[in-house]
């Protein structure tokens, strides 16, 4: 029996929260699943971490997570103790770069019993393949003169091989769905980027025939996430697209409280990281009121991750059952705390087991 | 009287379809608003002009235009002739750059009459104010490599004198309406200039302390626009995330097709240019059922612009009346033509007169 060794770091908010009450649903797991077992080791990297040591985890940090199987993050950020982009930049996004994590897989889906904002939500089921390690997200720029003088810039980088990467990524996790794949482009406007991109997916686009494809502009597509989301199967976005995206999915099911997220090294080299799209919420923090879902979802994807598909899906299913059965919390329309939605979870896994 | 000079672009597509309407609809507020008078002059430049003069405009074009009180413009683009980025780049973006239109005014709001796509909508009503003139559309970057080592390169350039201008321009708006500014950013990643733009909207809303204010990163914000519109007054946005955040607008609104558009030289110095946000939408040209609304309130914006804002006020009034009377084309559910839409708008300007 393979244990997994888990590297467990809720961060701050209700990140330590809601790490809690996903292990205790990957415990029930286990516990039910003979085939499978975990050992979970606590980091308490944080902003709290940041404010005793001045930096949110130690210098070996890398170094010892690095030889665990995943990674498992609740949020991070804590605006009102370290500014964001330094408790960011030291933990979430430095593990995100270091680790190669350089696909990021956002799942959003019509979940039953949550009222979600649309009027006439079709059953929508998509992923967005987010590339993770380039794109707008990059280091180079910076700032020059000062007062009314002042300039900022910024660089956007997108490689052949990155961009590539991730439509490659997209078309293949297509091939296991509905195979269509649909590409966020702004190649209309200005950017030298955008009408690279749409080269590379169309190059890309020509090894997968039996994987039919759609482009649109972000902004037309962002519409279309809130008007027609059920049109879609696979979505592949540059790295702020897909940040944006990804939270526009969140939205549309109801809430981002909901949308779990897998930062993947696809070379093998090192621990994939899985952690949800909702950030720290400190203003809800310590109320025991935080929506585990997104949490426990992200879970599922740590478990698909190990192969254990069918588990994974099992889980998927209670949550969504249990949502659908009105035990929610209050961001979701009803009054269940965090311990009662994720007991309830437990209860119906080992009661199905 | 004042009579205003107006230079009409078509464009491509549907914008053939619906300039002539919201033509006959400014014709019908002349008519009855002795103190309005209009002279149209109409330029065929498009893609079609492209087809036949390989270029979008004469080379005198914008010596032409720059007489005019305002630009009236449909829409560009058609991607089956002309490449986008050489028809914008030859037309569109090309007079927003040059006639230094350095804002783009973008409103949306609850509609009478059109079903959302929001299961409860709350009477939102706000404007984008989208800085039009920098920002992620800069001509600076490139490509460099074929093949497996091509990488392309793209600048943002923030400037503090146009992102303050754009947050100016927002604050005095929201002076004239509910007294509140949301500033759209991203300082939480890695991008150099939105700490910057953090910085100079702490400075420009220290002279503004009778305006409320709130910030939220481009992520959660276009959930925001989802879960929440009737929290926002006036928004203010990059040129990108303006982008993004408007089609969202339209979106929320029933229809992209109803968004319109304002792009404001703010010095005086050359004509604006109104036009709607959507596109020229070749799929659907010429069967006569492109929604006029997005031109005709784009009329409206351009009212405003010459200082006729009751008439303005009237015009969007008539405008969503006739919409909540159901009579509406096929993309807001309705079975009336652009001709009947138009009409009926005309017919009750005229008898309300
Ligand atoms: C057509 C395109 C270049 C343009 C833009 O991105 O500005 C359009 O989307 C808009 O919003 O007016
Ligand atoms: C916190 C922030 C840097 C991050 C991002 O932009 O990637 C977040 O929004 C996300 O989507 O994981």
């Amino acid at each position: 029996m393979k244990k997994w060794e888990i590297a467990v770091i809720p961060g701050d908010g209700i990140g330590k929260e809601v790490v809690p009450a996903a292990l205790d649903v990957l415990k029930a797991v286990a516990d039910v699943h003979g085939g499978i077992s975990f050992s979970f080791t606590e980091f308490p990297w944080s902003c709290d971490y940041y404010m005793e040591h001045g930096k949110m985890m130690p210098d070996d940090g890398l170094e010892t997570l690095r030889n665990f199987d995943a990674i498992f993050l609740g949020a991070v950020g804590n605006p009102k103790l370290v500014p964001d982009h330094i408790s960011l930049w030291g933990l979430l996004l430095k593990i995100r770069r270091e680790f190669e994590q350089v696909i990021n897989i956002r799942p959003a889906k019509y979940f039953r019993g949550l009222s979600s904002p649309l009027a006439e939500p079709r059953e929508f089921d998509f992923i967005v393949v987010r590339e993770n390690s380039e794109g707008e997200y990059s280091e180079i720029g910076g700032r020059i003169h000062r007062g009314e003088d002042e300039i900022a810039i910024q660089n956007a980088v997108f490689t052949r091989k990155g961009t590539e990467r991730a439509m490659r990524y997209a078309f293949e996790l297509a091939r296991k769905r509905k195979r269509h794949v649909t590409s966020a482009t702004k190649s209309n406007g200005i950017f030298h980027t955008m009408p690279f991109w749409d080269e590379v997916f169309a190059d890309v686009k020509r090894d997968y025939p039996d994987v039919a494809t759609a482009s649109y502009h972000i902004d037309a597509l962002a519409a279309f996430f809130v008007t027609r989301p059920h049109t879609f199967d696979v979505v592949v976005a540059s790295n702020l697209f897909g940040d944006i995206l990804t939270d526009l999915g969140g939205a549309i099911m109801g809430s981002i409280g909901i949308a779990p997220a897998a930062n993947i090294n696809v070379n093998g080299k090192y621990p994939s990281m899985f952690e949800p799209v909702h950030g720290s919420a400190p203003d809800i923090y310590g109320q025991g009121i935080a929506n585990p879902i997104g949490q426990i979802w992200t879970a599922k994807l740590m478990l698909d991750h190990f192969g254990e598909e069918e588990i994974g899906a099992l889980l998927l299913q209670t949550i969504e059952d249990v949502a659908a059965d009105g035990i929610k919390t209050p961001d979701l329309g009803g009054t269940a705390t965090t311990k009662e939605v994720t007991e309830e979870i437990c209860r119906r896994l080992r009661k199905r087991g």
